[in-house]
């Protein structure tokens, strides 16, 4: 079968120029060649995630970095931040992994507000906090600014953020913000293959994972530091994200930061137009609308047009591209349309226009 | 910097077809495509591990599934039989996990002998117990098919094997063996780039798992079983490495397994001919050499030739080859010349040619 071009919310289209990198000849991953490699793309990372901490390489899917951050922070009593299938789920990890956590619930298409977080760590006993930034199953992105803003009054509160679709899409400035985890996968809007973690924590996390004396070693935060101060990783790493990546900070410098998320918010606004002269609403509360993917309403919510998504896909597909129906229990009411990656308002018209006529023959 | 091929002991080097298959277009991991792929490939997984279990794909490298295993499996105590630096390190790693474990330690170059470990569980109190099958380290194989024999004098010890640089390279019937854990890596004998971890699991290892209530999420077995089931992995997994996996046991298949093990026992015992012809020892003791890899001993044990190995590297470098230089506290004091993966005679005696010419100049 001849590949669909992916406009899905993760993976997405890969580049050949990502690909190419991608199958950079092998080369050991304790020698100075990989060494080189972690050392040349550190400072550009750093430059991404706006912060003097080292960012650490994890071959894993994020889940593995979510997991690890639990397992390296929380002593006490983690408070898992709830409005979608991912974040619903880090309160389901967070206890699989013998922890105390207590659920802050929205409504599935809400924001969390930082009144709510301020309300719950105010009744005290927590020592995390984990919020997933941009929810993917919803399209909500959350107010991560005013949530930060927290941290100065529950010092001791790690905030753990997952960024895995909101990453390079809008500004998220680390060090400024004054979180503890902020995490990243390769699959989303960095649009290079899955298989690899990203992440940077604070002083204050790193000085807390020592407090924990069953952290283990594949995600221990120390062992991520005591390695990335070598320009190496605890385990063998993926060596071949790691040569994407390098490719990929090339790009995403190349094209300027600011300009990334300019672009990306222009094709996400593009998308909304879309769905609203085609009759659909929105599922996100408005206001809260992520930038790297649109979440459409087709019956989760009143107001709006309603299609038979499955049908929609299949004419989709029949002219090369996959779209996606809804996740989790969202599923066939809300359907998704990413604008993560390397798209352009040339590739995301081509997009509008397979709907178009997709639309037509329903 | 030209490309050195690697003669190290993982990664080893990559075939074109297994980078084209790397670089297959991105397809989504939760869609029909990729649980095509799955189940295409499953039942090769299967035959290569020789189990009618379910074969799970991780995305982490091979430690991050050695920590799982401890993870699922250890309530009461671990035997971690220590050989090596990777042995040796597992022991450490149970411990970080919280869990109570033993040391069982040979001398580096020495195997683990059956009865060490039968005196050992005799004493009672375990529930689990870690070999590495092959300890990369110091190039020694570890009688498996007579430790697996104590299984049925032990049914309530869970067995688990690391296989990282022995799977595929010997004949490894899993059910046959009736051991509860055979993990394994990508990038060794499997000759494709690092990130994939492979393992099956007993039916006793699956129903264990469920008595531990902080395995967590991303190596749960449970997990892995449910979703291979339906053709799935539990996260977001490497689907470039699954790609690479498809083509390679193709390639597996298209040689025959047998012919596989014959041709690593040949081109190890090359390997052994030229040291001895060349005036060295080997490090690993008599009848326990492994076929993957092969440790010469350079110092670390009384006998045998003795060589600059830092000059050794640079001089085989010189001639586009990298080779090891030793591991751990041997490092130096040994070096390991590895055989995995796709080599042949041809690329063997090329190796044999370099290493002599490298052995001129010193």
């Amino acid at each position: 079968m001849s590949h669909l071009k992916l406009h899905i919310p993760g993976p997405v289209e890969i580049s050949n120029k990502t690909y190419k990198a991608f199958c950079t000849p092998m080369i050991g991953h304790r020698g100075q060649p990989f060494k080189d490699l972690y050392a040349r793309i550190q400072p550009q990372l750093q430059a991404l995630f706006q912060t003097e901490r080292l960012v650490y390489l994890s071959t894993s899917s994020a889940w593995g970095v979510m997991e690890g951050a639990i397992r390296n922070l929380v002593n006490k009593k983690v408070l898992n931040c709830m409005c979608g299938a991912f974040s619903d789920k880090w309160f389901d990890v967070a206890k699989r992994c013998g922890k105390q956590a207590e659920a802050l619930k929205v409504d599935w298409g809400s924001p969390v507000l930082p009144e709510m977080i301020d309300q719950k760590l105010s009744q005290g006993g927590f020592d995390a906090l984990t919020l997933v930034h941009n929810e993917t199953s919803t399209g909500i992105l959350n107010p991560l600014n005013d949530i930060a803003s927290l941290k100065s009054k529950y010092p001791d509160v790690m905030f753990i953020v997952d960024t895995v679709s909101s990453f390079s899409v809008v500004d998220i400035p680390f060090d400024q913000l004054g979180i503890d985890v902020l995490l990243t996968g390769s699959q989303k809007a960095l649009a290079m293959p899955p298989g690899l973690g990203l992440f940077v924590v604070s002083q204050a996390a790193l000085d807390r994972s020592i407090t924990l004396a069953d952290r283990g070693y594949y995600f221990d935060f120390q062992e991520f530091q005591k390695n990335a101060a070598k320009n190496m990783t605890p385990s063998t790493p993926s060596i071949a994200h790691v040569f994407a990546l390098e490719s990929k900070v090339h790009d995403i410098f190349e094209e300027g930061m600011q300009q990334r998320f300019e672009r990306h918010a222009r094709l996400s606004q593009m998308t909304r137009d879309w769905a609203h002269q085609h009759g659909f609403s929105l599922f996100p509360e408005p206001g809260y609308e992520s930038q790297a993917l649109t979440c459409i309403n087709n019956g989760a919510k009143p107001g709006g047009r309603v299609i038979d998504v499955q049908k929609m896909q299949s004419y989709v597909k029949d002219q090369g591209i996959l779209m996606d129906g809804g996740y989790g229990r969202i599923k066939g009411t809300t359907f998704r349309l990413s604008s993560m990656g390397d798209e352009t308002v040339e590739s995301m018209e081509r997009l509008y226009k397979v709907l178009d006529t997709s639309l037509e023959r329903l």
